[in-house]
């Protein structure tokens, strides 16, 4: 038989090696090497693993049961919005890349291709997104007015072969996501459900994920390839890089044009239509976990997690029946809490507590036999560590408030944190500062693409992240060329 | 601006011309042509539409709609029995699908290949099947019996290069479906199991799809490539052909030895432990298609209809705004059956009741001013065509009882057409003339791979689907070579 084989994680990176993974938890500090934290609390809490693919991640239960929570709530607000589920072909026609020129250039670089091929000629490329396979059947689709709007959106794998290292959830060589495309008659009502679904991430980013975001609008340099315009949901992560988590982007006509869609209009006349499409993926777990998470590991928001609590019965040999027999009631009694009941007596009750911190359950309850001569459970708080005695008769009422202020107290905080790693600058000096601090900057730009390269240039790799929808005008001159200055964008270097 | 391309459906293919889909209806008689009928079927009730990329379809909302609810209710039977979901890389390693000697050869032929390869030398397969990639996670996942039993499932996308035609739904190049894989300490366990899933088959497909199936296990050389035996759920089609709709494998201790998944035992030895796989797929819809469609169209079965009825106003002008205004009242009476109101303007009623028909909506509510009147509407059922006259006061308990019956009505038609089409039959003059009759045969069979072969190739294509669970005992001897029989089977052509 082989010796087994652990995945042993690198900064940065992972590679299999024939080596065992002794140690439980986890052994750096977020605040003194985030890259290591990050790996170690991806792998160790099992929320994910490395395969032997480069760039592909597992999601194991303790994220895939996040992304069935994300889908239901996104899929429940887009459903009241009459856009409808669908899935479209997982390969894409070369020629399909080349109808529309700005897409295809932006896209090319990072297109994984099929060895099949139709015929001899022409060859298919795996997703790297949506837009030309799916507006190929809204061609033939869309004849009049009758069929507008037309609100499609699909759940679906992605592949983008990245050059760059990749990192489990924040960038990968696959990942899930939806994408949604929808047609109209007006230009007005399609920039209005662009900032609609732009909208609907927010909500769910910050409320079930409890991961405070940035609203606003790409600069030109930094837009969806085929765009007219490119809304964005950006954070702040602790360490100070930005992360993108969902675009929605305002089509124009452009596609339309390329692809032949038409339609007869109530005039009677054949027109061309509006389009916008807007997607966000499994991303927003990575935001997640840096978020949250701490020195004991995963941090899970109440509303996202599978199970909100742990229960673990204090078992000593004399009072061991006893324990066991009312740790299950309790289960039961709290089946609503979808709890898990660890019941197992190989394990001590302290590698229990690690257990649950490394994997981030909300609650934890200890059950011991004092606990129930009193008729009462120690119920903790993950984020906090927080310890009460709770009697049971109030346990469920306590345990719903306690998920609740714990949901909001970890917005409130990453809120917070987030806030004030932005800063205000006016001089370029300032600007620099800031970045060596691991802010981000929010500043005056001219808006001219060159200065905003030169920027990235001369900085290397600080980037325009977006132009907030509130305070957009600016009072100062270009940060960086002094010239007059067309905006206030954030600033930051990004994942 | 170009001309409109629409899809022109030929038989057994389609392609794409510059044409207009000027035929609302369905031209041919299911009986006549079930090819035909099926296609047209298919893109005519905007269920499904072909891509640009030979056998690449395009799951459109009313299939999609049914897919979710296959989901819902298959994922709540495995989450009761502690299966959970998780989601493992779109591509596989060349060299895993080596470690397995059968499996390699079974799947080898339909494998898609990347371009970009690991290096200078190891492609890249898009997943057939995930068996390989997923073992390859196991072997560093589980260490103990305390690891065990491990059981996980994933929705995905499979991607099989067919050669031979491909047909919406039923052979595709890429096609939706779950595969469930579980690791068991003792083979007890496994076997049990592997029988659970194809029961838990069973149960959504009958009862959810109201589709009549055969259970049994199949024959060793239609075995999974790999397996030490496969359970499969098979249905009889009424054009007399048999669709395998599931299968569930008892893979033995084979791939645990191929990827070195081993755990140390209670006992304190390092032990092998043992594996099944099962999966279904999006064909299932295919068979709701066929097995319930009539020459009007599509006809769902109530609980897998997103909409089970449609509400239309009987529009005269003197009458128009009243009847509007009960029309859009009786839906949000009738909200918990997803109703569709059709109050468009612009098309006839007439229109609409086709509409309706051939997108297969249970149930359709007339409602004019005479209705008003006298407070009722007129009830229409989709498979019957049977319409009565309801007080709209007793109308949400009867849409509740009518969809109910219609739900049972469909199965039981279903089972007894399935029933009429198999024969048993004990020599080789009477199989030959039931298959020419389109007919399933059961008889006994010897067992011997090669008999089966030679029947296959006699015939042209008559395979064994299954041997029963239920009767399995031979009464005569074998059906082509007379020799003594091992078991009786199930003898069809098949999709």
């Amino acid at each position: 038989m082989q010796k087994k084989t652990a995945v042993v994680w690198k900064k940065g990176e992972c590679s299999l090696a024939d080596a065992k993974q002794d140690t439980k938890g986890i052994t750096v500090k977020k605040s003194d090497d985030m890259a290591e934290w990050y790996g170690q609390v991806v792998v160790k809490s099992e929320i994910a693993d490395y395969s032997s693919i480069r760039g592909f991640i597992i999601m194991r239960p303790n994220s895939y049961s996040i992304w069935e929570k994300i889908q239901a709530e996104f899929n429940a607000k887009i459903k009241k919005q009459r856009v409808r589920n669908a899935y479209f072909p997982l390969l894409i026609p070369e020629s399909f890349f080349s109808k529309e020129a700005e897409h295809a250039k932006g896209f090319s670089p990072e297109v994984a291709w099929l060895e099949q091929k139709e015929g001899d000629h022409e060859r298919y490329a795996i997703r790297p997104t949506s837009e030309t396979i799916i507006y190929d059947s809204y061609a033939r689709w869309i004849r009049s007015w009758r069929d507008l709007p037309l609100r499609l959106n699909q759940w679906c794998n992605i592949v983008r072969w990245e050059v760059k290292d990749t990192k489990a959830f924040l960038r990968g060589r696959e990942f899930l996501w939806q994408e949604g495309h929808c047609v109209y008659e007006t230009e007005k009502e399609c920039k209005k459900e662009t900032l609609l679904y732009l909208e609907y991430y927010r909500q769910v980013i910050e409320e079930l994920l409890a991961v405070p975001v940035l609203v606003g609008r790409k600069t030109e340099s930094e837009r969806f390839a085929g765009a007219v315009r490119t809304l964005a949901i950006e954070s702040l992560m602790p360490d100070g890089k930005a992360l993108q988590m969902g675009t929605s982007h305002d089509l124009g006509q452009g596609f339309a044009k390329s692809f032949s869609i038409s339609y007869l209009g109530k005039d009677g006349q054949m027109q061309l239509p509006w389009q916008n499409s807007w997607g966000f993926s499994t991303r927003t777990i990575g935001a997640l976990i840096m978020t949250h998470g701490d020195e004991k590991g995963l941090v899970l928001p109440p509303r996202a997690a599978e199970h909100k609590l742990a229960i673990i019965p204090i078992l000593f040999e004399a009072s061991k029946t006893q324990t066991l027999l009312a740790a299950r009631s309790l289960a039961k009694q709290l089946k609503r809490f979808n709890p898990i009941l660890d019941d197992r007596e190989e394990y001590s009750a302290g590698w229990k507590f690690n257990e649950y911190e490394l994997t981030g359950i909300p609650l934890r309850i200890e059950l011991g036999p004092k606990d129930i001569e009193k008729q009462s459970v120690m119920l903790v708080r993950r984020d906090t560590g927080e310890k009460r005695s709770v009697p049971i008769a109030q346990l469920a009422d306590e345990i719903r408030k306690t998920l609740d202020e714990m949901q909001h107290a970890l917005f409130d905080k990453a809120k917070k944190a987030m806030m004030e790693r932005i800063v205000t600058v006016t001089d370029w000096d300032a600007f620099l500062a800031a970045d060596k601090q691991g802010k981000m900057m929010l500043a005056a730009h001219c808006g001219n693409a060159e200065c905003e390269q030169e920027i990235k240039e001369t900085t290397k790799g600080i980037t325009t992240r977006c132009i907030p929808f509130k305070g957009e005008k600016p009072t100062a001159a270009c940060v960086r060329c002094q010239k007059k200055a067309k905006y206030n964008v954030y600033f930051a270097r990004a994942y």
